[in-house]
Order: structure tokens, then sequence, then C-alpha cells
């Protein structure tokens, strides 16, 4: 480990970590994937000093894994091949706030949280909100989305700019401040949800909005999962620009209630939010309501003042946590698929078909609007046979999802725990993006092991 | 010529010409750029036709043009090499309208308004309308955009899936048909405005929208382009979602009223429209009208029936075409920059001032809500004083927008036009590009001479 020494004498004792605990936070995320730890932690201040590590990991190809907060799900950070984890808590500056342009410049260790704090000053706010209090660095590295992403889109229709720092030490931007651009080609897009195998990235210019005038949040309760998706379905094709629209399935009521304290019909439930002014919101929440009416809804319920709105998103977000927490000893598996709209209904009854069939406890959640659902197990891997399950299921609806134009995931992510499905998805696409890797990664230094087997 | 005897045997004797008529034909675009003659045109009928040309040519090292309608402005499908230009009007089929998802599937060689022609019949439309009736694999190659991508997006962001044959006859899919996914590298996002450099589009995977319940259109007139464009700074950082805000100045509104048999009032104009439900529409347009008038509007000007709507956008996407029929003998030049919203008014205030100057007579419009504006030129290539000023107009126009976060072109693209201002716009980010070009066209035969120079 003589490298060590040398990353200390690169950018300082202090900055440089092989602290026992230390090692042991960046050897997993918060999901069932095996942990490995990393020969070493380090802590850069600047760009200048990622780009030193850097260079000096590729000319001694060191394996770099870029970290955030570790709370990707399908094993992005793990160095399964030892080297160096780049841990960006210390370059978490808002460097900018440009209200009129609506954007903002971050570093990529800020966290959403932290953001939106400083945004509500402006009258602002950052849409994208993963039930985790993640990085932007690491939402921009796995493309995240989140409850919003039905209205505002996803991290990467976020991501104006990337500073990125290459494999071999050189400092690049993907983009400018404009709305739009036809310059060059557009590698942002591809620097977004590369997973920290195309490079760090060492600062972030992203796109805000202005919080909206009038803000409605309601729950509607179904007698079914498919009248809820149902539901769903007619909202979209009515051209109704819901701000977010959940599938909480009686499942997740349940650990919702046993966790945030609530008191909600343990059925199933969308969770919907509407954005705008009052008079064009009144007439799409009416609209709204009809169409969910027509498909049975058993209570339509409005989260009248703002304590109440923050109550349903904030049990909401914590809906993983909630399980995690009441399920000692296991450790959480979530599947993550998307598809056309079309195929949503469909999907869901096989998948729950699928769940029965094999004995499976599991609860049915997700982002629904944008065609993404998800499956939270809690597992137990100690116990094969459920292991062997688990795997089976995921499989069987990742197989599902693709044969009807889907994708096996929608924004958890490769890391390794999707990279068998890759070749079956993308097909010849697949070597494309490797030959894109090997471009500005030749020795396969940056997160080696993720997105491609 | 050998190899055209190949051709033929390859895709048959009718799809292959070298007719000097269709030569010429796709020796030029719609603007100043200087012609040159491609040695054979192909007219292949499928995606395996396409694949058999691409592998013949990259054995035997001939350039490849791509060919759509041949609208785009900075000289993109001008073969400088010679070669084969591949015209795609013979693959111009709609293979799938998707009501309940949203989406379509085109061959490339479809038109913007053969495509709103059937999605009519399903109460749908494709919202990018760039002022000349393009290809939509020639419009996704251009990443183009126009007056509608203030609220609906530009090219990119419709683009769910490409079909793409590779230079070596490798056929890949870069997508798939949901509104978003985290899986693999985002090639789609990189192929969009590749101006046929990485390969040919065989086939879309488009988005479409519901035609809104209510389309309000208005005319705002101004003493000043300046109150004009501060309006539309105020319009957006108040969050009215406005559908389109165009800029047509004065001189472009004398142009309009002499092609378009319209009269109207020779000043500083706003076109805007409003698409939304009845209520909150009267809503944001009161409010418009509002923040128009704090800015000085003389008129504020609702075309009420649907003719008169209809007419005046005509008459906005005629608008360089009347510049072209007023100007015989002479080749347009549009600049073509953008910027951050920001510094919009003080971009287009310098412009005039540059024109002025140089005494220059230009029209200056655009897509002003998108930070996008153009000047449009109508020069005499044989006059080298001419030429000389409307280079160095453009070159001022362009440093201007760069030094401030914005770019060389917002929406026209790089074609050989603008790419000697690449390596100043992108530094090192363009050896990036250049390397992933490398990677699926080792032989540098898509489109040579283009964006990189
Ligand atoms: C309870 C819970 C709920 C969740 N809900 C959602 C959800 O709703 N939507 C969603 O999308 N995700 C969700 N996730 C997953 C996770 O929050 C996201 O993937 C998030 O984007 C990860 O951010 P992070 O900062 O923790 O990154 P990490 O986990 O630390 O890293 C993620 C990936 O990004 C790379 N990376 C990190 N920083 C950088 C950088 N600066 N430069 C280059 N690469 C970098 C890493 O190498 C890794 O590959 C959830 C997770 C949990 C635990
Ligand atoms: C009057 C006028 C107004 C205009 N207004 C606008 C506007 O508002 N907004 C805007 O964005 N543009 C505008 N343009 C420019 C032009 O219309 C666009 O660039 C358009 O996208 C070009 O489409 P096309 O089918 O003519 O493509 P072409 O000009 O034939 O080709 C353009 C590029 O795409 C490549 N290409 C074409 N087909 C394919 C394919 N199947 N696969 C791979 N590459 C391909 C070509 O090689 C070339 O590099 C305007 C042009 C004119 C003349």
């Amino acid at each position: 480990m003589d490298f060590v020494q040398e990353l200390r004498g690169l950018i300082g004792e202090e900055s440089v970590s092989t602290n026992p605990t230390v090692l042991e936070h960046h050897s997993h995320d918060e999901s069932y994937h095996t942990p490995h730890l990393p020969d070493v932690v380090v802590f850069p201040k600047n760009t200048e000093e990622v780009s030193k590590v850097l260079h000096f990991a590729n000319e001694h190809r060191i394996p770099i894994v870029p970290y955030g907060l570790g709370t990707s799900l399908e094993g992005h950070v793990i160095p399964y091949q030892g080297g160096i984890s780049i841990d960006f808590q210390l370059m978490n500056q808002i460097l900018e706030v440009r209200p009129q342009d609506f954007l903002v410049k971050v570093q990529p260790g800020v966290t959403r949280g932290q953001l939106n704090k400083e945004l509500k000053k402006y009258g602002l706010f950052f849409t994208v909100d993963p039930g985790a209090d993640a990085t932007l660095g690491g939402m921009a590295a796995t493309n995240a989305s989140g409850t919003t992403s039905v209205r505002y889109g996803i991290m990467r229709d976020q991501v104006r700019d990337l500073e990125v720092v290459l494999a071999d030490g050189r400092v690049i931007h993907t983009g400018s401040m404009t709305a739009k651009s036809s310059s060059g080609y557009h590698t942002t897009g591809l620097f977004v949800g590369s997973e920290g195998t195309l490079g760090a990235f060492t600062e972030l210019t992203l796109k805000v909005y202005g919080i909206p005038e009038v803000i409605l949040a309601a729950r509607a309760v179904f007698p079914t999962v498919e009248e809820a998706v149902s539901t769903v379905v007619d909202i979209l094709s009515a051209g109704i620009g819901v701000a977010r629209i959940e599938l909480v399935d009686a499942r997740s009521i349940q650990q919702v209630n046993l966790y945030s304290q609530t008191n909600y019909p343990e059925k199933p439930t969308l969770f919907i939010e509407f954005h705008g002014n009052e008079q064009g919101l009144n007439y799409e929440v009416d609209f709204a309501k009809k169409l969910a009416d027509e498909n049975h809804c058993e209570q339509f319920i409005f989260e009248t003042n703002s304590k109440e709105r923050a109550q349903l998103w904030e049990a909401r977000h914590n809906l993983a946590y909630a399980f995690i927490h009441r399920s000692p000893g296991k450790k959480m598996m979530v599947t993550d698929v998307v598809l056309p709209i079309s195929e949503l209904a469909g999907s869901i009854k096989d998948a729950r078909k699928a769940m029965d069939d094999a004995g499976i406890d599991g609860a049915i959640l997700g982002h629904v609007g944008d065609g993404n659902y998800h499956i939270i197990l809690m597992i137990d891997l100690d116990n094969p046979e459920e292991m062997l399950k688990a795997e089976s299921l995921n499989k069987h609806i990742v197989d599902y999802a693709i044969t009807r134009g889907g994708s096996c995931t929608g924004e958890h992510g490769v890391g390794i725990g999707k990279a068998k499905y890759q070749r079956r998805e993308h097909g010849d696409a697949l070597d494309v993006m490797k030959a894109f890797k090997a471009a500005v990664d030749p020795n396969g230094i940056m997160n080696p092991g993720k997105i491609f087997i």
C-alpha cells in the first residue's frame, strides 16, 4: 500500500484516510449487495486535488470509486477491486444562485436538502427528490428521479453543465448555461447516469424552478392497485399536469402508519400533488377527482394545510426506511423497472401474481406517472432460498418490462445488480457504450466492474 | 467511379443516381455556403439497405453524407469530400402511433408536416417546428427546435429511441419507449445533434402531446426591441407557462407584411401563444398583459379565431422565405446564438449596435423564450466586402455569447459554418467529442469535415 503514502504527499495527510471505520463506511451501500473495502479513502477539497488523484491513479492503474453519500441501491459505490474511494463531502459549497436564469452552480457534495434550504430564500426549489437525502453529484451520476419527475423531469433534464475530471486528470466542461444548444456533441447527457465510470463530477450547473403559487395535495384511496393505476393512466391521458402522482399499496401504507404515526386507510392509495395558479388548479383537481371516481375511488382527501402536506411527502420519502427499521437483520432489495404507461397496469398485476405465487412478502410502490414502480423486499442474506426467490422475482419483473419496450432500471441505475441485464436490454448498443468508455478511460480505472460485466 | 457500379449491385439500379440534376440538388443547403457535388446519391428503402451502403463505404473509405431535405443552414449536407449522399425520402412511413403512451415511431424521411397531419386524427401533435418543413431524421441530427420549445422542449427532449446504422453497418437501438431510464449510458442524447457524423438514423421513437384544450394567440407591439425582450424575461420570471413567445423586429414585420399580405404594425412585436384550460389561461393572459403594459406595450391584440392564429404562425414560419424571395441573387446567412436569459437583452442591444456600426441591413428575430435569437442577413456572395462584414458580425455575436456562458448555435448546429468556434466554446471537451466519434467511426467516413476542423 505504499501508494497511500504518495497520495498523502499529493493532497496532504489530512485528506487521506485508511482508518478502519472510514474504510468500512465506504465498503457498502444501503442495499443487499456484499460489501468490499477500499484500500484508502480520500477527501479532496477542490477540482485540482481530484485531478491530481485521478492522474496519479491512472498512471498506476489504481481503481477509483467516486462516493457521494452511498445511498445508491445496486452496489454502485462498493470498491470490489479495492483502490481509492473519493468522498466528496468536503466539496459541498453552493457556488452561485442565478434567480433570473433559474440556475444554480454547486459542488458535487451538496445534498438536495441543503440546496433546497438555500433556494427557498429566493422562492426557488430543486425538483428531483429521491427517497434519500443524496448528494447532487451522486444524483447526477445515477440519473436519479423522484416524485416530481412526472412534471419537472429527471436529473438529466436538470443538468446544464458538468465540470468533469477525466481518468487522466484532464478537466472539461460538458455544457453551458443556456436552455438549449446545438453546438458539438451533447456529452452532458452521456455523463449524467454514467455512475462514476466515465469521470468524476466536480461542479454542476442545475436548473431550478420557482415555488408554485398554489400547491394542493391529496390522497385518493382505491379498492385495488389496478384501479389506482388505471386512474393514473386516465389522468395523464387527459393531459392534467399533476406535479406528483405516487402509488403506495396497502402493505406500504401499513408500514407508513407504523413509522410515521399517520392513520391513513390501509388500502391502495395515490398520493397526488397539483402545482399552478388557483383558477387553473380548481379545474384540474375537479377533473382528476372525476376520473378517480370513475375508477371507484373510495375517498379523495385533501391535505389542506402545509403541515399535513409536508407530513404526506415525508411519509412517502421515509417509506423505504420504514421497512428497514422494522426488519432488523434483513437487507433491502428494491426492484426498479419502468415501462411505457400503457403497459404499467399489466406489469404491476403480473408482479403481484409472481410475488403471491412465490410466497414473497413485498410492498409495491413507485413513481407511476413515469411508468416506474418498485417492489421493496426485506431479505435475509443468510437464507439462500429467500435470496434465490427474490433474485428470480427481480429477473421476472425485468424480463416482463424489457419484452414490452421497458427498461430494467427507471432511476436507481445499474451498478452491479443490473449489469447482467444490460446485454439483453441494449444488444449491440452495449458495445458502443463500452467503446465510449474506452475513449475516455482507456485503462479502465473509473469504477471498474460497474454497468459492464 | 466504379464503386457506383458496385452500389447498384448492392441495393438495385433504381436506388442509385448520378443524374446531374440529382447531384446538384444534393450539393447545397439553403444558405450561403459554397456547394460541392457528391459522386453519387442513393435512395435506400429500408434499414438493411442503409446498413449495406455504410458497410460498403466503410470498407472502401468512401465519405457518407446523410441527407434529409437539405434545409439546414451551416453547410451540413454539402459533400465537400464527394462520396455518397444518402437521401432518406423513400423511408417516409409513419410506422406506429401509440396514443396512450404519447409516442410515435417514424422513419427518418417523414416530415413534421406529414406527421402532424396524421397525429391530428388522434388529437395529438408533434411540437418541434423549425421554419422549414424538415424531416424528422434531419431535425434529430441537428437537434432542431422552434417556436414551442420554450414550453415543450427541443428535439433532444422528444427522442426516446433511435435506430442507428453505424459506419461499419451495425444496427443499434439507443433507447426504449419509457419516459425515463437509468440503464447504461444515455447514447440517445449524444446521437441527437450529431449531424450525421456518428451514424445514420433509420427509425425514431418520438414523444407527442395532446392538442391543448384551449389555445390563445396574441401580438404584443412595443416601442423598442429592448422593451419586448424585457417583457419576455418578466413573463418567464413570473413562471407564466407561455407555449410560444417569439420576437419579430420592425424590419421583419415589414417583410412579413409584404410576403404574407398582413398589415401588422411595423414595430418590434412579440408573437405569443398560451396553451391550457380556460380558467387557468385567463389568469395567465391577464398577468402577461400586465407585464407587457409595464414595459410600455402599445397594443396587445388577440388573434381570436383559428384562421387568424394560423396566419400569425404561418407568417412567422415564412419569415426567412420572405427575405429570400425579396432578395434575388443574394444568399441567406442566419446567425444563431443562445444565451442565459439574463444576458439576452444586453446581447440583442449589442448586436443591433454592431449592425448599425457596420452599416449592415439585417432583421432580428428568434425564439427569445429560450434565450435564442437570429439575425437574418441577405448577402451578395460576389461582394467580398459584404461577405467580410457579415462574417465579422457573426463572429462578434458568437464571441459576445460564449463570453457570457452562451453557445455559438442554439439550434441550427455546427456544420462547417460554426466549426471554427468549437474549440473556443468547448475547450478540451472537443477532444472528448472527437474520441467518441473515433470510437464508432474509426475511418472517419461519416459526414467528414463537419463539426470538427
Ligand atoms: C431509502 C432510499 C430511497 C431512495 N429513493 C430513490 C428515488 O426515489 N429515486 C432515485 O433515483 N433513487 C433513490 N434512491 C437511490 C439513491 O438515493 C440515488 O441513487 C442517489 O442518486 C445516490 O446518491 P448518493 O449521493 O448517495 O450517491 P452514491 O450512492 O454515493 O453514488 C452513486 C453513484 O454515483 C457515483 N458518484 C457519486 N458522486 C460522484 C461524483 N461527484 N462524480 C461522479 N460520480 C459520482 C458513484 O460512483 C456511484 O456510482 C433511494 C435510496 C434509498 C436508500
Ligand atoms: C427557412 C428556414 C427556417 C428554419 N428555421 C429553423 C428553426 O426555427 N429551428 C431550427 O432548429 N432550424 C431551422 N432551420 C434549419 C433546418 O430546417 C433544420 O436544421 C432542420 O433540422 C434540417 O432538417 P432537414 O431534414 O432539412 O435535414 P438536412 O438539412 O438534410 O440535414 C441536416 C443534418 O442532418 C443530417 N441527417 C439528415 N438525415 C439524417 C439521418 N436520417 N440520419 C443521420 N443524420 C441525418 C445531415 O447529414 C445533416 O448533417 C430553418 C431552415 C430554413 C431554410
